[in-house]
């Protein structure tokens, strides 16, 4: 088996990528970074998720954004609620990370190169992308390129592949595929402002896209929330 | 006065860098990364050099990078010594770190959407550049490239400015400048390996390097040594 590296941040979408980075018969080392966001629950989840399916190689870098800032994720800047759905669809919102994408990248493909990995998994998602520039498809592949140059490897004539494969799926779709693959929706963590029991907000803009995901996929959501949808 | 963000080690490299950017006008925000590397005595150099240089607004990142591992900077490979010069022109030495410079790059990316600078300037250097891929002037603009793609500044039209301008400079060249510059290369530190005292060891690639470069530039060297050199 080849060995990918699958960031795994222990939410929706990167638990349903690591399913099928092992459907595609890839033995995952799984890398969750820790950026000093809000949701640090993201973090437990990720671990029990890699437990769950087995993944023998779990890393866990911890990079403190906190000194960099500018993020409704990492800063002083409140988590948007209860935005409507023209809301969510226009521009970038306060939970932008500046370059988040550009660092996990940047950590995973140093990680592949000691692991001897070519092949790396993100789970970004350019439908329900909630606006994230660094969610798109041609910054997935403006990073394969660059990664030929940055690298070792990538000098010495082997090139790295950045995967995808969320990339033009609903999230109603990216869930029922994670069913058919077994994935247990009740270990995963989506929430940006979870309670200090670690219920999910229901209102954040993830939790939304979250809720209505499983609604339109007729799967049942799992997930404990501390109010009822505000939308 | 424009704001640019200063990628700032405390080596001697990033330390010229640093006083050509401020030589250009601009207003340094220095970003000094913290990666789990050997040589912590970097950071303070990097603390005394921005104090020194009148530097406002200094920041340090801390990222964790032994998680991931397989350099002699951060992991359990010993720093090569004693090398001769074709050896420290032949391949990419065990003191290359994966991906180093994407990182930082990706770090110095969000503290510039951040703080509304549109410059970079990092201190990579071809001549003289130990072998890394990720010193090479295409990386750099290949950066550049994604730079524009990775963000939300990049996304509404406005991109960044990676500045290398010791590219194609030599060692010497380099020293020459900061001189005229009037660095004071006292405050700075290149060993991979120093003594628990901060002592530069003089004879790994970075020492030989400096050194050299010292001779070559007729500068004297303020670097205090554990050891006369071995090559």
């Amino acid at each position: 088996m080849r060995k990918a590296v699958v960031l795994l941040s222990g939410g929706l979408d990167s638990t349903t990528c690591l399913a099928m980075a092992r459907a595609q018969l890839f033995e995952p080392v799984c890398l969750c970074v820790s950026y000093g966001q809000r949701h640090q629950a993201e973090v437990e989840s990720a671990r029990r998720v890699a437990q769950a399916m087995g993944v023998a190689d779990f890393r866990l870098v911890a990079v403190d954004l906190r000194a960099v800032g500018g993020s409704a994720l990492t800063g002083d800047i409140p988590v948007p609620k209860g935005r409507s759905e023209a809301e969510l669809g226009a521009g970038v919102p306060e939970t932008y990370v500046p370059a988040r994408n550009t660092l996990l990248l940047a950590l995973a493909l140093g990680l592949s190169e000691v692991v001897g990995a070519r092949d790396i998994f993100i789970g970004v998602n350019a439908v329900d992308y909630s606006g994230y520039p660094d969610c798109r498809p041609e910054f997935i592949r403006a990073f394969e390129a660059l990664s030929k140059l940055a690298t070792k490897s990538g000098a010495e004539g082997e090139g790295f592949r950045i995967h995808a494969p969320l990339s033009g799926m609903s999230k109603a779709e990216i869930l029922r595929e994670g069913v058919r693959l077994g994935v247990d929706y009740g270990l995963t963590h989506s929430c940006y402002d979870p309670s200090a029991q670690g219920l999910a907000c229901g209102s954040c803009d993830s939790c939304q896209l979250r809720r209505r995901g499983f609604e339109q996929a007729g799967v049942k959501d799992p997930t404990r929330y501390s109010s009822e949808p505000r939308s």
